[in-house]
């Protein structure tokens, strides 16, 4: 692991801001990416972290991104609220509605957020965690560009289209998952191929159709769903969730849209909010929250089990005080990047 | 298929209802489950169909099901109402939330429906399809006995735990899907058992935690989830939701509860319901549907693939003229406990 360069947390922030403002992105923007960034570097989802960075970078070049839209925020119906990015990148778009996604379900039990027009290349778990902090059930649903082939199909056309749900904890960080319903999130086939190791089987079909285990075959091809029909089931919902139903493109719409294969997409993202408090009689959440703990101690009394979300709080508490580890080749780009 | 009886549909809510009746439930009861028994056996979802009449008769000798409870209606935020089902199935409980769920959402954008102590053998899909014909995206969260391993472990903790989905459309029956987050629904092995059939490896392990193909081995031991470990989560997220939220029980405790082992599950079910026409800005969904007819006809054109629910579809316009088919030996059944 000589090859490595070791960073703390405040240095990948730093080091991601400063290369954004460098290229050009608003001060608020560089921010927020920033933030992103670090959040993912900082619980170990390594292909969310630093390594996104030259995509918002050439994303600025290749794509008609915004460098400093400022996202507006709008109520269109008292449990609905709609975050327009202006085609600026999503992280300064949730920050903006997550407070009136809060407000609104706390006040209306359930509340909706409909971010739309924004560029799109984070991981999902912060905005949900950032809800279930305050006490709140949340979920997220974005899409992407065409990646992953319907059921039965084999040619791409959904976004490997991740959920994500958090649930609250008293004196914890909340249960989160964050899934891609592809088999794989395209990331890891990215960091596969960096690597020059095989993707597993049942990732990927190749443009022929037939099964792959190369990841730059798997990348010209079709990603698979997760589960067979029933992951497929769940990229569609995502697919319509985030696409028709907050008025954006679908993912194979976002693709034809980037003729420049920047693999930035461009959409929206759908989020729910609930109030635990609210969907009982008393507006108390802590009895639910009590109960739910029984069912995770029941999980955790198996061997072989963990709740979902361990594996980064475990990095996240290393990290913060250890730092992270960043592969040189990496690290020398970014370099290059800060010198414009 | 000498071995089968016809039924027109008619005949089959007659038999469902007056057996229903002939065994003690309210008028109201027996109507709701005959119109859910009929709705399975139009689209031929055998294992919901007819087949559930015992289990809704064994229950109420052997579970304190209520037979004529009257459920009631309370909103509790204003996105938000709560069904008590007082231990009446849920048939009932669902029809009388229906209505006041579609209004919440369609007055709020988005509404949820927590439904409580309700006994619940069946599926998920009339509920969606319903909000669904009323133009409202829907879904629909509800847990079940432990039957289920967590992710990495190896003994019962879930129930089989569906999650429906539905998508509006325009002179069309909507886009639903209805799915367990285990490998495959508790009622598909025990079609299995009843056929004398070996199951697909893959749905379950035995008592030994070893895997099996053996029906009455997999229903001693531990069904497993789809997908691996994405659809254990999807599992976790329907307990909780269906659960704690609603401040009802998870699996593990209504298996506990069913000392008698009826196989009837009295918990919660947790659905969501969102106007689309609240998530743009104009109020008018019809562009929303249309955007989605796009993404369901680039799924049709990749040969192998259909939409989920199509085959339900078309079951359903062939039983509304030709009827079903019920196995001799159901039939019979069927026939014995219309004499009490």
């Amino acid at each position: 692991m000589s090859d490595d360069v070791h960073m703390t947390l405040d240095q990948v922030h730093a080091t991601a801001r400063d290369i954004c403002i460098a290229h050009g992105y608003s001060r608020d923007h560089a921010t927020a990416i920033a933030d992103t960034v670090t959040a993912a570097e900082r619980d170990e989802c390594k292909s969310h972290g630093l390594f996104r960075i030259p995509f918002y970078i050439r994303a600025l070049r290749e794509a008609p991104v915004s460098p400093d839209a400022v996202p507006s925020v709008q109520e269109l119906a008292p449990g609905v609220v709609q975050v327009d990015a202006h085609f600026g990148f999503a992280p300064l778009a949730l920050q903006a509605g997550a407070d009136a996604l809060t407000e609104r379900a706390r006040r209306q039990g359930i509340a909706a957020l409909c971010v739309v027009n924004a560029y799109n290349v984070a991981a999902l778990w912060p905005e949900v965690e950032r809800q279930a902090e305050r006490g709140l059930v949340a979920f997220a649903f974005t899409a992407a560009m065409s990646y992953v082939a319907p059921a039965g199909g084999t040619r791409p056309l959904y976004g490997t289209n991740p959920m994500a749900f958090a649930w609250p904890r008293e004196g914890k960080p909340p249960m989160v998952f964050d899934q891609a319903s592809s088999a794989s999130a395209r990331g890891e086939i990215q960091l596969h191929l960096r690597a020059g190791k095989p993707i597993p089987e049942g990732w990927a079909v190749g443009p022929d159709g037939e099964p792959t285990t190369d990841p730059t075959v798997a990348l010209e091809g079709a990603q698979l769903p997760f589960g067979g029909y029933k992951g497929a089931a769940i990229a569609l919902m995502v697919e319509l969730l985030a696409g028709a139903l907050v008025g954006d493109v679908f993912s194979f719409e976002a693709s034809e849209r980037d003729g420049a294969k920047t693999g930035a997409p461009c959409g929206g993202e759908f989020m729910i909010a609930i109030d635990p408090g609210r969907c009982v009689g008393d507006g108390d959440r802590s009895a639910q929250l009590a109960h739910a703990e029984r069912l995770f101690s029941r999980i955790l009394e198996q061997e072989g089990t963990r709740l979902p979300g361990d594996r980064r709080y475990a990095a996240r508490r290393r990290t913060i005080s250890e730092g992270v580890t960043v592969p040189r080749a990496l690290y020398d780009e970014l370099q290059s990047l800060k010198r414009t």
